[in-house]
């Protein structure tokens, strides 16, 4: 019985390992997407369009495998609320994949120009920075159930959200002169930035309740 | 035995008809908030915003049963996977209702302005239509697991895609005169419409996959 429950938790600790993986996939992803934004990187943002595809197979692998252990080994509550969880935080771990796949379909669109105004540069390489940020200590959160640290990417989507909102009060601003296009395309690229950034929150609060029973605010 | 087993029918059948009540909740906010929208309804707006904590709360309490189900039931292989599709399907859901509450609180931004101008009304009628068809559509594949009807929700979807991509161009074109804050409000809105006809699509997939065993294109 010893032996057999140390197996499932090796499989279990492989779970977790693939979410890591995934953490610093979708993190490479926007990193990449940024850079192909700003630099109207034609060919980086083709690479992260057809790199989505592996994220998506890798999720679908990883969610087979997960239903497959719960299958198997017919595990206690709250072993299978763990499992139940890995396939959720899987699903978030997609959902940023696709936002960056997004950021890079407008960089093509746009291409040969750049989406984004020179006087803008700045706000995106932050921006970036801090979803990027976020994909990581999400990983990391996910690898050692560190709760502090959970808190820490709530804090770090607060100031996602703060420069989202700067973003759309800079398109709004009368000194600023940005034609409806840009407005529009702006406006999704913040928003794809922000809800990258969400779903790594969500990651983070589904290991907080894992460990702690409980949520935080 | 055969009686276990039933009574294990009888709580899918009860998760089944909680996912079908789930859809005609959002589908009746996507319509409220079309309404508030276009007539710039505030309290009809706060209606909207309000209730998607019932909403969440259902999903949540839901959720929790399902994976009781799991957890006491040991079900086999084919059940388990219809459970897990469950729990995701009341993820769309749940997701269908958070795009209502989005819209709604853009009506809330503007009020006592509209969001929409006068000559795009007919353009946010149609699309609120095509959404709310599309939720009470999917509604009617879970409970009677059509398969075809499932497809055309896919179709339904064409439609929706071909509106927002009117929209947009109707706000790039270069006789509308748009303001910089309506194109912004407008992609917003629009792309909340679009996501919520999104996982409206996922949700009909889910169910052909677990009748058929085969995804369609």
């Amino acid at each position: 019985m010893a032996l057999i429950r140390s197996a499932f938790q090796d499989e279990l600790d492989g779970v977790s390992r693939t979410l890591v993986e995934l953490s610093k996939t979708v993190a490479e992803l926007i990193n990449d997407s940024t850079k192909a934004l700003l630099g109207a990187d034609l060919q980086l943002a083709e690479e992260v369009i057809s790199s989505d595809d592996a994220v998506d197979e890798k999720q679908h692998e990883l969610d087979a495998r997960i239903i497959d252990i719960i299958a198997r080994q017919q595990p206690v509550a709250s072993d299978l609320r763990a499992l139940i969880t890995a396939l959720r935080m899987s699903a978030d771990l997609e959902r940023m994949g696709d936002m960056a796949h997004h950021i890079a379909k407008i960089t093509r669109l746009r291409y040969p120009n750049c989406a984004v105004p020179a006087e803008l540069t700045k706000t995106f390489i932050e921006i970036g920075r801090v979803a990027e940020a976020i994909a990581l200590k999400t990983g990391a959160v996910i690898e050692t159930r560190n709760t502090d640290m959970a808190i820490e990417v709530e804090k770090d989507d607060d100031a996602m959200d703060q420069l989202h909102r700067d973003l759309i009060s800079t398109l709004l601003s009368k000194e600023s002169s940005y034609g409806v296009e840009t407005a529009i395309d702006l406006t999704l690229v913040g928003r794809y930035y922000e809800r990258y950034a969400d779903h790594a929150v969500s990651v983070a609060r589904r290991v907080y309740f894992l460990v702690t029973g409980e949520y935080f605010d």
